[in-house]
């Protein structure tokens, strides 16, 4: 049977793991991401990562951090989360090293690949991803593959201005943005700014909301609510099937998945009442997966 | 040469016209919409308006006003302005009718295909059009292709839920879309609000604000930045190559340019900038031609 490994390169972890070609995850392997060591230490460490799987691989397949020109293999931009990331030529240096073939795609175009083959979102041809962690990213399938835009750029769903981030300055240097109230460090240093008790990390935060506390609902029901009315504007304007959130954020109780559902409810025009929000089913696997999928696309 | 039909059916007027393969307009004709005669008479109008042209054509595209299926040439869904209009199956009809193969599909997706063949897209295969008029309207366009999404239902533009429309009733029953303060209508409301002198259209409000009347000003600034913002927003998500706006409200001067210009620029991400803002060039023959080459492309 042929294997293809899938890697996840993420800012501060490297996962890389074994995929069968119906979609079974065979063996993982985490390392951490050299990311201030630079573009050859985070390449070299992906390499490692697959070697140490100890399995060959007919082709690997890659979801990084960055936008990602899927077509020529190259990084075209980065954030801080990984330096001078912008430029490499992923795929070139990773096929010299593996020996094999190599495709490259952005990390959470590869997420949404992964729940669109294997998991909350199998069988589906039109789907919206929200992955919702340090950022807020997103990725669209169209008719089951990752819409790209013009420059690769496309999916970031999290800088969106919505009326309930009015005002809050983004990452990105925009003002209201989704990211900038609904991210998980914007949730925690919301949070930080008006706790009665300080918390240690939004498990907690999230945990003292659905006990019934009143600054973190508020907190968090401020940033689910700016995440649902960005994605019900989205799926106004491109008609998913479903909407699936991901992410670490996505791990908050109800306090957070309730108003989420009810911000992007009202969203909706009435052509597309009853599109669904759900969590995606792959968590933390779901860019190996989609990865490995893009992996085995190559040997078609 | 071969020649086709384009017609595009709007809530007060239909038009119809000759189209050469290189997108030349031969002859046009514009007649009435009897909306409120129901569609069979809607149909029976776009029928005659094509006889009249007096001209033998192979095919004919029609761009309608609604949710179109392009599969099934059946009107999805569509608002008061065309009553009962829901359920026809406007491509057999015409079909029946005509005697040579149709082509439907939404009138704002024609729009931007007409934009995209011989307009201010002409060569860009990845387009973001906006049509403010009456409402909102979009299109985006991928890869020269419309993007329909899992429902046909791609494409509102106007409603997106942004920080400039906070709290504005919107005419799909939400709050806070762009349509809401930035439509024709919204515009004209807001102006009749709070006007010193009541105007009697647009044109008159657009130049009283590029005149310095302030109230004109402000109301036509606030629409625009809520436009900006959406489309900015949805730029951020899509990754067009450029972003067109068309229909009536795009007849205003600078006083509603510019804010336009300025709130769409500064939701752009790094990597996103740059991307062009700019007027489409057909005017109201826009959707006439992208139907007609929706037609062209029937008989492939």
């Amino acid at each position: 049977m042929t294997l293809v490994a899938g890697i996840d390169i993420g800012g501060t972890k490297t996962a890389a793991g074994i995929v069968d070609p119906h979609g079974t995850l065979r063996r993982r392997h985490t390392v951490p991401t050299p990311a201030s060591d630079g573009p050859a230490a985070v390449v070299a460490a992906a390499v490692r990562a697959v070697r140490d799987l100890g399995v060959p691989v007919a082709a690997v397949g890659v979801g990084s951090a960055g936008v990602v020109d899927p077509e020529s293999g190259r990084i075209v931009s980065a954030t801080d989360a990984l330096p001078g990331w912008a430029g490499t030529a992923l795929r070139r240096d990773l096929e010299r090293a593996l020996g094999v073939p190599v495709a490259v795609d952005n990390d959470v175009h590869a997420h949404a690949l992964g729940e669109a083959w294997r998991g909350a979102a199998a069988g589906r041809r039109h789907v919206l991803l929200a992955a919702v962690g340090t950022g807020i990213g997103g990725s669209l399938l169209v008719d089951g593959r990752v819409h790209h835009g013009a420059r690769s750029a496309a999916g970031h769903a999290g800088h969106v201005p919505v009326p309930s981030a009015a005002g809050a300055p983004c990452t990105c240097g925009g003002t209201s943005h989704a990211e900038a109230v609904g991210s998980g460090p914007a949730l925690l240093a919301a949070y930080a700014r008006s706790a009665p008790v300080p918390a240690s990390s939004l498990a907690e935060v999230s945990a003292r909301a659905d006990g019934g506390e009143e600054t973190a609902r508020r907190v968090l029901a401020r940033g689910a609510r700016a995440l649902g009315e960005a994605l019900g504007g989205i799926v106004n304007m491109t008609d998913p099937e479903l909407v699936l959130v991901g992410g670490g954020v996505a791990h908050c109780g109800p306090a957070w998945w309730e108003p989420l559902r009810q911000a992007f409810e009202a969203e909706l025009l009435p052509p597309l009442k009853g599109v669904e929000l759900r969590p995606g089913s792959l968590g933390g696997d779901a860019a190996l997966l989609g990865a490995a999928r893009l992996a085995l696309e190559v040997l078609r």
